[in-house]
């Protein structure tokens, strides 16, 4: 008792602070759902009440977490952007010749595509769900990426390393697209591991591009 | 007037004939339509009322030509199926060495892709809003292109040709990961043309599998 009052003395926003993080909690868990019921099932047949009640929520208190279906895809789509911006930035960064880079990326990413497939999902299949601004954000988002791995096919050109007739922009396509691909058939339970199909996926790219 | 009269007396199916044939022009028309509008606004968010009224059809007279919309989508992935059926059982049947099936049906499979962007785009996007019966049928389907793919990297290893490190199962879904990933981005109108394209994505995982 004297803790609790003390407590509330010392930090009259302590209550306060208890429900956010409560509120916080509950509010990953909505995503979490989301982001199942959504990949399982469609971004359009599911509706906010849905999502709600797999949560045990009564009707209407989702909207104590979020403000709408589409905002909640379009913060699941930014998480997972977030993620790849991430180790993106690290790797266009680093300190490596741009072969290196290359196979740092592929592994990177189909890695976090293998584990985070129902995001994944979404990021590749609903995206087009979205409002027309947040839809241009995230096409710039994937050019730059693209734009990174275009220049250091270049520069692995220059070097003498990557095959001069490779078309830079084609590849980085055929890339993104092999590993992109995961999320639709990588199970976590299947007979391979997220990193054994990123250096099989590596492997082949890379010997692909390759100077013989 | 006689002349339509003895036609009706010689043949006395003519009229029939013709509307039929008028039938099948429009419902052609309504596949072009569906598979367009399903492409650009997603399967869920189209109503065949909206299909309908794009041709100008009166309220409900679409099911004239349709029996409901999973019909439509089902019929759409069919026929970009077919397609896929026929050049896979050509290759397969074909009398040439693996590496060469391979890179044929790289380059068959990606350019079918660019061609058919509203189809092929249903036909991987939209199938699981089709009835678990109608999956399965496709998953078979996409199972038996993927084995016949393993069994050609496979046969290869043998010959000595493809690298004996890859494994075949996992370089099948890297392919198709790549070329399917086509419709995404290819535009008719863009700089490349598909058979561009698809020599680019068969020289990078040909290189990619052979023994170096």
């Amino acid at each position: 008792m004297a803790q609790g009052e003390q407590g509330r003395t010392a930090s009259p926003r302590a209550p306060e602070r208890k429900v956010s993080r409560k509120r916080q909690t509950r509010r990953a868990q909505v995503l979490e759902v989301a982001a199942r019921m959504f990949h399982e099932r469609g971004y359009q047949t599911t509706t906010t009440q849905e999502i709600g009640a797999e949560l045990g929520l009564l009707k209407g208190s989702i909207y104590y977490y979020i403000s709408s279906k589409e905002d909640l895809l379009f913060e699941l789509i930014e998480q997972y952007h977030d993620e790849t911006r991430g180790y993106f930035e690290r790797i266009v960064d680093s300190d490596q010749p741009p072969v290196a880079k290359i196979r740092e990326l592929i592994v990177t990413s189909t890695v976090h595509t293998a584990r985070h497939i129902s995001r994944s999902s979404l990021f590749y299949t609903e995206w087009r769900s979205l409002s027309e601004d947040r839809q241009q954000q995230i096409l710039g988002e994937r050019h730059r990426h693209e734009d990174a791995l275009v220049a250091w096919i270049v520069q692995a050109q220059r070097d003498g390393e990557i095959r001069p007739d490779a078309d830079p922009k084609l590849t980085a396509l055929a890339v993104f697209g092999m590993v992109n691909s995961v999320y639709r058939w990588f199970r976590p339970e299947g007979p391979r591991t997220a990193e054994e199909v990123a250096e099989e996926f590596c492997a082949l790219a890379v010997n692909g591009l390759l100077v013989r």
